[in-house]
């Protein structure tokens, strides 16, 4: 298959789990989705659980892709646009994102590969909090008392027990935003959140 | 069926949901774990759901009645109490504890009823951290500059992203220990974790 068609085929995955959920996801809805046969997946991947690993890592592609993508100038301006990809979910990486991504962490307790999967997106998303605010530490904008990589674990836990707790997507900002203003931002920093929301 | 009976039946729901997990979970096996038949516990309960949600109130007793009755002079020493029994899951509150929330935390993204019930331990949480926080507060052992509903929401989400992204209990007690020491003791405090650890 060529990476065009694996791409084709990931994408109806991520189409068919958005519709019908983990749970009732079969190689026959996912044929329906896209322009192959059942029989023709098959031949690809053994069956559902293969089919969905290639799914993670393509997910996580798109994942870090669009976190490498984000806008802003280097710094404060940076932090809040990565914050805000990642706390809706990375909603901004395309439609259906968010909902996959929910799909595949509600597997996580069950399954170790998942588990494995969810800790690349974890380290992935604490190093780039950690360049971003190394970055903005060297250009003044955040405390220079502030150790880049605990921050970056900080934001990180914060970001997930905000979500763990069941926080929709603004309660998770204001947890995160309130940790920025008070915890981050050196002295002569301007309010976090006000060029943006 | 008297209050003695209904809990010694929960108690057989807990054995069993740490034995057999709760996908495997039947009315056979809790009947396995205690002297009734599972005729009998059929007939007080319509069934599996039905006992598993009053052991989630069993549950919720247990843990709340553990997390009033922490050690400790009021303020720091209570505080530390408290987020040990909470870091290890309820460890304190008696064998299986910790297994048994496990269970339950998988079931949450299924199950509205289950994710109401952990909303409940949530407030809880939030609730007596915040009196604790508060008494130290008065006692001048946490620094008054920090609001004490603030700093409670704060640890609890910091001890639910912890858990959510995979630490350990070691690990849950280090990340929320730091920002005791960092941002919540008064200047005049000793080191939080020396005492216990």
């Amino acid at each position: 298959m060529s990476d065009e068609s694996a791409d084709e085929l990931l994408a109806a995955t991520h189409r068919a789990l958005c519709r019908h959920g983990y749970a009732d996801l079969t190689l026959r809805h996912i044929a329906a989705e896209s322009d192959r046969s059942k029989a023709t997946i098959h031949y690809h991947y053994h069956g559902k659980d293969e089919l969905f690993v290639a799914f993670l890592d393509y997910l996580y592609e798109r994942y870090t892709e669009a976190a490498r993508a984000v806008d802003g100038t280097p710094g404060r301006e940076q932090l809040r646009s990565l914050l805000e990809l990642v706390l809706d979910d990375g909603a901004h990486a395309g439609p259906g994102f968010a909902t996959a991504l929910l799909e595949v962490r509600a597997q996580a307790p069950y399954d170790e590969t998942v588990r494995n999967h969810l800790r690349r997106f974890d380290e992935f998303l604490v190093e780039r909090l950690e360049a971003v605010i190394e970055d903005g530490t060297e250009r003044g904008e955040f405390d220079d008392a502030v150790d880049p990589g605990r921050a970056a674990e900080r934001l990180a836990t914060l970001i997930e027990g905000a979500r763990a707790r069941g926080a929709v997507a603004d309660e998770r900002y204001r947890v995160v935003e309130e940790y920025v203003e008070r915890e981050l931002l050196s002295a002569e920093g301007a309010r976090f959140g006000e060029a943006g929301r």
